[in-house]
């Protein structure tokens, strides 16, 4: 066969069911919030064939409550999350929430469908024991084997580990900035020209828009647009890199909302093709409808907003 | 830009939060289960942000409960899909569920990432009462208008309009054999050698396999498979057709377990090119070990099955 189908020389690994760990907060609050008010055991609601309730499927090593519970540094407060997704999620595959920033993973491109962030002057501003340097990339463990980047992956490629909920947008705590390094964040990206240069402006430019608005809700992702070729018909194609086949995307997408004090909202959305670009380019020039964003990507962003109700979409009136 | 954003001449549409209308089965029940033994209202655990339960999103004109009960043909019984779904799922993204075979569909793509049938002898038996020549293609107007494909995106595009949820599996019901003519359960397939040809072999030999076994369980969705290109490196390359870009997959799989009376298991696993293919190639040479399929599509297959105790895989002893 021409194409790459790899076989498994490892043994078979076995599965355990559907383990919903990256809500494990979810279920616990709503567990919780039933044990609270009643005697009956909800786990049985939760069991039943046919009626998946989590958007993750089982992990090899699945994590059990107690592990979770011993290492409280990675727990998100529910609050928090909440903040982060006030205004929806995009899409709900196999969501994997940080402290500081919420995931949605893509299992077959082995890179992430989104992750959302929510920014405000407290997160962004300096913090001395905060050390960038000393973040290491490491592999998202709580993705299944068979759909987990590595380092490896990325050595010899020619593509950077290119962030998308950014670095510099988590510096409340060390941890915080260290799980963005996690290879489930990490895209193959153009290194000059675009990760290192224009996509870095568009963070910093998404950074700095904390100075004027109280809230910042930020959505970036990859993409894989069609082209048309010679034959006059469309194609997706990009590049798989590695021996996990990690997909290198053709581009990538910011769609931002910023809040302002009193409580209007406007939206800004950006695709940036994955290519060294040049520096004078303004960032205008890379916004777009944000539906054409959402019908390339397969989501639906900020959907808890009316978008009559925006004040302004792209810098314009609506 | 070269590269095709489609932008959006219509009125923004109106998105309207976390509808769960696909597994709407799922929440009455679950709620109903609640309701039952005491007393609070099961709603406030259900609506919190950060907190997804279904793995559905909105839609642009959310189903109301009411409209649903007044269409009783269309609800599927809780125990059908139980019984479908009995060895679990392999992903949970924007799952709906038919009367008689559950999908999960693909936003991205405009076309499903898998789709799940339970056949016995019973399902598959002729019936003077079905008649597959009185269905029709129908949009799957469950899926948001940007998500959704259309029967003009296959006009002219020199693709059939594929099952992958095969017609001829579901011949219990006129209702049931229409539900596999939605949108959502088809794929770019080649005609000629292909769809009409080697695709129908595989889901006959399927559909026969009921003659033997009590239980067919079986697995069928499209894959996008990379292949090595003249400057060494491997892409992934695939046509998208019509306005709504539907993904002309590379490839299609279907993995499958039989179960006989006494219990024992054993799964099958194919993998055809989407091409005119002779056919004289016997099915056996379209077996792949069941982890590639895995690996290649993002998915677990009966992850309810520990592998060590299936009885055969492609007809091997394990």
């Amino acid at each position: 066969m021409r194409y790459q189908i790899k076989s498994v020389v490892n043994k078979l690994i076995i599965f355990s069911g559907i383990s919903g760990i990256s809500f494990y907060v979810g279920r616990k609050s709503v567990q919780s919030s039933i044990d609270n008010n009643c005697n009956v055991s909800p786990l049985k609601y939760f069991n039943k064939p046919g009626l998946p309730i989590y958007a993750t499927v089982s992990a090899a090593v699945p994590v059990l409550r107690n592990e979770i519970i011993d290492k409280p540094a990675i727990i998100p407060t529910e609050n928090r999350i909440a903040t982060i997704m006030k205004y929806g999620f995009p899409g709900l595959d196999n969501i994997r929430s940080f402290d500081d920033y919420v995931l949605s993973y893509d299992r077959k491109t082995r890179t992430a469908h989104w992750v959302f962030e929510h920014l405000t002057s407290e997160h962004v501003k300096h913090n001395n024991e905060v050390d960038r340097a000393k973040c290491d990339f490491k592999p998202d463990e709580s993705i299944h084997p068979f759909f987990r980047a590595d380092n490896t992956d990325y050595k010899k490629s020619g593509y950077d580990r290119g962030h998308l909920a950014a670095a510099g947008n988590h510096k409340k705590s060390q941890n915080h900035v260290q799980q963005t390094f996690y290879l489930s964040n990490i895209s193959p990206q153009v290194g000059v020209g675009f990760n290192r240069d224009s996509w870095n402006r568009l963070e910093s430019y998404v950074r700095k828009l904390t100075k004027v608005y109280q809230n910042v809700y930020v959505c970036t992702g990859p993409l894989y647009l069609p082209r048309k070729e010679t034959d006059g018909k469309l194609y997706v194609k990009y590049e798989v890199i590695g021996t996990n086949n990690v997909a290198v995307p053709t581009h990538f997408f910011k769609v931002v909302v910023c809040e302002t004090k009193d409580g209007k909202l406007e939206m800004e959305s950006y695709v940036m093709p994955n290519e060294k670009i040049s520096d004078d380019t303004p960032l205008e020039s890379f916004r777009v409808p944000p539906e054409s964003v959402e019908r390339a990507a397969g989501l639906l962003f900020f959907d808890k907003i009316n978008r009559k109700m925006l004040n302004k979409v792209n810098g314009k009136k609506v």
